[in-house]
């Protein structure tokens, strides 16, 4: 059997957890396996090096920081090969350059192409358990490129596709996925599986336990994906095409307070407003979540959505410079915004799964501003300081905790 | 024209620094110069890379150690693209991958190859300045490897030599070439020109101010080096095959304290005796430097030889381990030696050369243990107590101040 273990940051921060990682690691090998093992920057190493980077130029070309960001993760392989070394299990390291870790031209975001298998392919028919860099990659032009958030968990499910691994563990802090965030909900139970989809959507409702980025890739060339904790040895949670019915209607409940909302007031009410709204947003970037458009008024309407806080500033000055073209006579926002998710194939032939949760909100007295839907999950927006006690007040609505 | 300036590790330790450098080199491109650039780690990144690999694994494999180390050098040359970036200077940085700087397989301590210089040249004709990792290549494995003490200046003379560049600049922190050690010898001067081959002996004997392989490397080559300080901008000391014919007798004079003396005592006195002793400590990879052997006595003879301090643990092993094949009956050693030599070219046709070096000895008491000459240089072995003031003695006997 050959399996890809990813495992973040914090599980290679020092010494006694490099070798908790290697012991882990050479127990599948020692049972006779195939290992593959991604791993991220040690702790702090990334932000290390881009406070690093900011002493010295405060705007680095990207090209340039990820020239210095890849240094890291070359660090952590190194490391640990010396480890397992040091365990009598055979080891080696490789960078992306080494692997040919294939991806698109755009530093600091890139995305995977293509993987050369070669390398690794012999490396593993030698017996040695190889250590790849995760996050990093290489484009045409021979140039390092890292790839953004939760680059790390790509490069592990992409290796897992490219080598067809039997799975991709994926090792964080928690136990795996749960019904919603457990520093919040105390009673939150720990999913054992769940699919692509529902998988999909938490991560993109604020579930912060896999990037959905990797969640897309699994699912695109069926990758069976586990989430489990580097810190001790329990199944954690399944990430599957199928799974076995359970009998919630929902798998799980998030929270995204990383939102911010938007409203343009008073645009001529004629077809294609709102296309040019969002295009012209598009063209600089900006990802629009959920949409509310009012019905409308005097030859005019209102249109609100979301963004996330880090492309608000962004958003609000294209908008302004575009204002007049976009015929907005008034702009408005709020950062004190957050979105409440509920997620599970359950809904899908269960009607009432919207007032449910409209109810557990009432019946706590917190507001819901817009409401946006899916097949397989309902969102609301509500005031940020209302977020932890909505996370609550649904998970037991659902009765999620049995 | 094209100039290779080459930086050492101390030059580049701290954000002050790394500006320091880069308007050197900011410099040298304004006034229209193709400027290649060549960098170590900075400060002592190398030395806390070993320390973090020591206290994962105490013997880690090179392969890998040579992996961790080479992130030190990436991480100085995308800092340096981000200082000329801060400058408004077009700069880029390329590791030993991306120069595809090929070396011989052997980690730790391996020679150049070869250097692709299409990626590099392409750079220059864009107008950029090129800063390259030093001491770092690839060999045929596509593994790192590094190139052993002295390795940063022999990357900056090899990328010269294959980019035709019109100069090789070695910034040190010292102004250049000395007649010797001038925190030894206060009166010590300048040298302007000095040939290859007296280079070569003078760092062969102790001066640290360039490694001899990079001499070697920019002697085959007929690369013009230039060793001068990255403080400030007097002119250094010009390394070249042919310099203006000056007065001196003796070009300088170098101390080398990382000496120890071994003597084989009683061995057969028949041939090949000698020969077995040097090959089998060849085969252990341990260099021999001065030899002497005393003439027969009673069918046995006495071999004495230098090694450096390093190898003295190892030779002296492997001398016990074959004593008897070797017809050895007695091993001696002493660490607290040390060698003094005088380099120069014009000691070829002037005799007496030697014979003022002992009388300056001679003058403050100083016994010599063993003597060794090649054409352009004579080295004694003394008591390491007695190193400086032989430096000094030996100095001022030649006149060298002047």
């Amino acid at each position: 059997m050959l399996v890809v273990k990813k495992f973040g940051g914090s599980s290679v921060a020092d010494k006694e957890r490099i070798f908790n990682v290697a012991r882990r690691c050479a127990e599948e090998y020692q049972i006779g396996n195939d290992v593959v093992v991604v791993l991220s920057a040690m702790g702090d190493t990334t932000d290390d090096l881009l406070m690093k980077a900011e002493d010295i130029n405060p705007y680095p070309s990207k090209r340039e920081l990820d020239m210095l960001l890849t240094t890291g993760e070359q660090i952590s392989v190194a490391l640990m090969a010396m480890a397992l070394q040091f365990l009598h299990v055979p080891a080696i390291s490789l960078n992306g350059f080494q692997v040919q870790m294939h991806t698109t031209s755009r530093n600091g975001n890139a995305r995977l192409k293509r993987i050369d298998t070669e390398r690794i392919r012999h490396e593993l028919e030698n017996r040695r358990i190889v250590i790849v860099t995760g996050f990093q990659g290489v484009n045409k032009y021979d140039d390092y490129t890292t790839l953004g958030r939760g680059g790390s968990d790509t490069t592990a499910v992409a290796l897992a596709a490219a080598l067809h691994a039997d799975k991709c563990e994926i090792y964080t802090d928690v136990e795996g996925v749960y019904t919603a965030d457990p520093r919040v909900v105390p009673n939150a139970r720990k999913i054992t599986e769940i699919t692509y989809d529902e998988m999909l959507e938490l991560a993109t409702s604020g579930a912060k336990v896999l990037h959905n980025r990797s969640v897309e890739m699994a699912k695109k060339y069926g990758v069976e994906l586990v989430v489990r904790s580097s810190l001790n040895t329990e199944e954690g949670t399944v990430v599957k095409e199928v799974v076995k019915v359970e009998k919630m209607l929902i798998t799980g409940v998030a929270a995204d307070k990383n939102t911010a909302r938007i409203s343009v007031i008073g645009i001529v009410d004629r077809p294609g407003t709102a296309f040019k709204i969002f295009n012209t947003l598009a063209k600089h970037n900006i990802n629009v979540d959920i949409i509310l458009q009012s019905v409308g008024r005097g030859g005019t309407k209102d249109i609100s959505f979301t963004v996330s806080q880090e492309d608000l500033r962004e958003a609000l000055q294209v908008l302004e410079d575009y204002k007049e073209a976009l015929t907005i006579q008034e702009i408005t926002y709020s950062e004190n915004v957050a979105k409440i998710s509920i997620v599970g194939a359950g809904m899908l032939s269960n009607p009432g799964v919207a007032a449910t949760m409209f109810e557990s909100l009432c019946n706590s007295n917190i507001n819901i501003n817009m409401i946006s839907t899916s097949e397989i999950r309902i969102t609301v927006l509500i005031d940020e300081k209302d977020a932890d006690k909505a996370l609550v007040a649904v998970h037991d609505g659902f009765g999620l905790e049995d």
